[in-house]
């Protein structure tokens, strides 16, 4: 158990792959907030299924249902309970799973610990938890929006397909205008064909998401545990699938000398800045104003559409195949993920800075 | 605020770099535990400043002394106090710093975010800190000891200096052979070699710390929000410089493809093992009961012997140069840290793990 | 917000009056309990409306339904999202209350905390939502039960009519018996005509819920703030209507001198009993294995069938009646939610210490 | 373990009776605040022994010791610890209590939880730990002044003696006048005489705290599972020895009927006020901006100076009587205690309520 996130912002999330429905609660949303449910959408369909050939196929229309804490258009205050319902689940896929642990996925892991597992469709293993994460994140946003702040994901690595570029050399704007979100549109359509290159073999491959936080107040972060980039590794790496995190200079900047690696202050326009930025806009674990910027890991999906060794429940040898409908990459999809895990962390810290900070005490 | 860390085995750290004394609170520490106060001070003196020529020469004998919760050298499910007094600061080596904001160091973030600062060796934001963490995490090592797990962290980078050896292909009993704390003694030589030679340029370098827990049992770990390479990345995020974490196959991993990466299970003397592990022991968020294995990133240290250039509290234009006494390179130190952290992860989720999980409901 | 309750066995509850469903999430459930749906489904009707001529006359079927957590009958360790519709919503009935504060109501403070308010039913103020803390409670009674914990909670005052018996002297078995839910027949029957009594005046009435849980484990109880009685207490004054909670010996106890009052040790059977149990079955916070009892007292229902002074959100003076259907006397109806609040914070207690608890360490 | 207490003010204590030191961290005070040292050591001061010749004789001088958080005389955001050092422990009263279980001490039920117990001067389930809470409730009665908001406790049951006025008929300037904390001079002298009497047949006495705070602005509570009241009596019933809480009408207004009970509004001044105040200053779990009061039980003290039978941890009969210098009645250095856990619950609501509070969103 752990299904909750956040400290004033908090998230509970619920739901199986085959269950019935995923959905989440959304606790500490401040009262009098426009929910804007097109919005949410929108979001959602960024995230989900079968949206373009390079994803699964599982046909799912993931709309949004808004059950309580909303008042003629507005957060009341109240928590905030949405959920969509699973349609297209097909689990006679799955029955061959029922006493198999595939390679790399949760299924072993679940029965050791749990002693009982949904094995349909991964259940609670499934990705299709981060729906629920996509629906609050969309509620984030629209908070963070009244302060001007805006995130960016984008797919800057599949497999050896690199964006050699740096954020601030891209046009975020091109994201969205195709299936694989990088920015680069030729690189982009490299990248679309080796995913389907892989698919085709019946093979996964891996990426990297790079997200980039605009507009973020000085200010956000809680020291000494809770540092705004320890809590934003934390929630990119509880994303499933994800093997590392890192921000501002990450592990190259192991490489530099201090005297190359440290951000110059200076003052334009009466706001402190620095001149470079390989904090990435943190330090000390909290925000400095500048932008905050950090890549995300994710591995080749566990499940493959060729033959591998396993064993089954009793212990014993077998081969298992994927059936079903699954990703070649994640990484798409994932996008809006990060973006709404960085928004839901946006948030509270924001909350938490407000609570403590008095002007004049 | 938040100087807390953890669930059930639950820290709380307090104290200044130059305030009266650095502590921690160690709230659920089971009863019964033997407490070996040489063993937790061994562990603070692999932490200790001044303990070889390439590290801060500020002296502090890092005593530390028990408060509460134990009895008869036995925990008693009370919370356990220790600290340690402050004894060598020399905070007029920072009286200069008062209205400067040193580059890449908390002090403009900390003044925005509080208002006030106590600038005096760094104040909250200095790595001092982290001596507390070590302290709580010798208790923990306690503890895991008496299950079998065992921890070892080691400097596997700095600079442009890899080790490249994987973890399996070194002798992790000669960590603390040398000063470095690199256990392969060529490249160790070297590494102190340069962070020698990097301090002479009164200059600073990164570096990255390697860690592997061993026996780790299979089940540890809270999904969906709470898994373990979760927690331990937040953990190890929340340690002063660090920029990155990545665990089993990391950012490489994404280069591979899901039949290259997926780790076959097979079964060994009546244990469920994987043949590979690009997993890095977590699997679905839970342990599975391969070694753990992550890296953690660490920044160059900002404090230079260097004049730099930047702005004082009134947004001016000055040069600042560091005096005192720092760490040319925080690696050799951050391994006790790593290992600690590491500890108390581990330790806070087999609790939970134990409290949930009920072999015959 | 704070719309979530428990630390390892945690609920988290949704939903408003008129809204479209109440509901909850039980994150840390252990795996592999048994979910008997017809149990939970018997405890809500127990709370439901309309059961009786005492209660409110809103008819809704509470039918509980189960949306993730079970697999094959049992819970998986994952999430329960549970839910029930709201059917018979006359939203109607409140229109004219859209502007007015009634009388020692939540409208008011609500209004003036949020800004915005679904006054349909009294929105997330209203009893209703108590339904989903007795879906979660019946969860927690089907664990307890394995431990042969049993939890017996009655009306014991409604009113001036007392019960004066000590729970050792009643039937608790009778309890269900009557609409009431007094032990004490003869009593039961004065209840229900005097609570009739007061309905036909269009007036309410409050009373006294006792409880008395039995074979409660020894050492429950988490020390200096979480003491079990102070968390059971903080868990009855959470539920509507509650002013006052008292364990053991509580208000009268004050008069008495320890050595009246202290319960003298002896030893029964290898088990360790008290003579007298004036301690209410806690001593230092935590159960020492005798039973525990205490009282909850509810306020008459602020809704009246007659005109009562006020003023509306203009601050003008006005008058307002109630429509709609309520409660007389919240007593009867209570009875299901104490005992859903004490099987939570039992369950959650007892998973606490089980975490913490080793024999031989 | 659970010895922490707060959401955003959050405190965590620490020691035993006969340890080295108590004392307490607070996370979360805002940065900026004057902290008046001498304030805290006199709200000690009220607490401490050897007061007066009717509380126990043990001479603390409690002199508060603080070790981090200040500078310059002000919170700096980062965490205040502070302490007491034990000085008057005499250990040897209590070798006899070693192996003996007191009556209606927390002996038996740590000794059982824990396995292994500090014996000395009750170890942590000693009242001493209640320091701990003044220290921190006056750095949160230091912020609450800033808003204007003021408690006041006061005794006002001993045994019998009762005093019947209500608040709003007593001048509470009075409380600190005598030695017993009762604001009617007269009842006092018989309640002082009463305790000395009680001592000197050496027997206890319990006795009721009662509690109004003032200026507590509109819309502190956090429902639906954290009401203002039900944090109020969780924080009271943690205190030692407290057997019961009760707010507003308390356990007396369920013998009323809705039409008496409901506070009926009107406006004065621009301010929206109740004509009465049965609610206790707090609707719906939400302060409503009147006096909130509320009343709190303790119990005799356990302690006898008169021989009681009991059984040792063999579970043989045995006899003990109180060696040692104890409180007759705990309720006068309660008065102190009872404002402390008051403050810390209203600073730690302001401060979540402030959070979540937009005007314009």
């Amino acid at each position: 158990m752990s299904n909750s996130y956040g400290r004033l912002f908090r998230i509970t999330t619920f739901g199986e792959s085959h269950g019935q429905a995923v959905g989440v609660i959304i606790d500490g949303c401040p009262a009098g907030l426009e929910i804007d449910i097109d919005f949410i959408q929108k979001e959602l369909d960024r995230r989900k299924p079968g949206q373009s050939a390079i994803v699964t196929q599982r046909k799912e229309a993931d709309k949004i249902q808004i059950l309580s804490g909303i008042f003629e258009g507005k957060s009341t205050g109240s928590p905030i309970a949405m959920l969509v319902w699973n349609e297209d689940a097909k689990s006679k896929d799955y029955e061959h799973l029922a006493n198999v642990f595939r390679p790399s996925h949760a299924d072993y892991t679940y029965q050791a610990k749990y002693g009982i597992r949904d094995y349909r469709g991964g259940g609670r293993s499934s990705a299709r938890e981060t729906l629920a994460r996509v629906a609050a994140g969309a509620v984030a946003k629209l908070f963070l929006r009244k302060l001007g702040i805006e995130i960016y994901a984008y797919t800057s690595q599949i497999g050896e397909l690199v964006l050699q570029k740096p954020y601030k050399a891209l046009d975020l704007n091109l994201v969205e205008t195709n299936e694989v979100r990088c920015p680069d549109r030729a690189l982009a359509e490299q990248m679309i064909a080796y995913i389907k290159e892989i698919r085709k073999q019946g093979d996964t491959i891996g990426g990297v998401v790079s997200c980039v936080c605009k507009n973020v107040p000085v200010g956000l972060g809680e020291p000494v545990f809770d540092k705004l980039h320890a809590e934003l590794g934390k929630a990119m790496l509880s994303i499933n699938a994800v093997k590392g995190f890192e921000y501002g200079s990450g592990f190259e900047g192991v490489k530099m000398r201090g005297s190359e690696h440290n951000d110059i202050f200076f003052k334009e326009n009466d706001k402190i800045r620095t001149k470079t930025n390989f904090s990435g806009g943190i330090q000390g674990g909290i925000s400095n104003g500048e932008d905050i910027y950090f890549r995300v890991a994710f591995k080749p999906v566990a499940t493959l559409m060729q033959n591998q060794e396993t064993i089954n429940t009793q212990g014993e040898s077998v081969e298992v195949m994927g059936k079903g409908r699954h990703d070649p990459c994640v990484v798409p999809r994932a996008v809006p993920i990060v973006e709404a895990m960085a928004a839901i962390v946006l948030m509270d810290f924001y909350l938490v800075h407000k609570a403590l900070n008095f002007k004049n005490l």
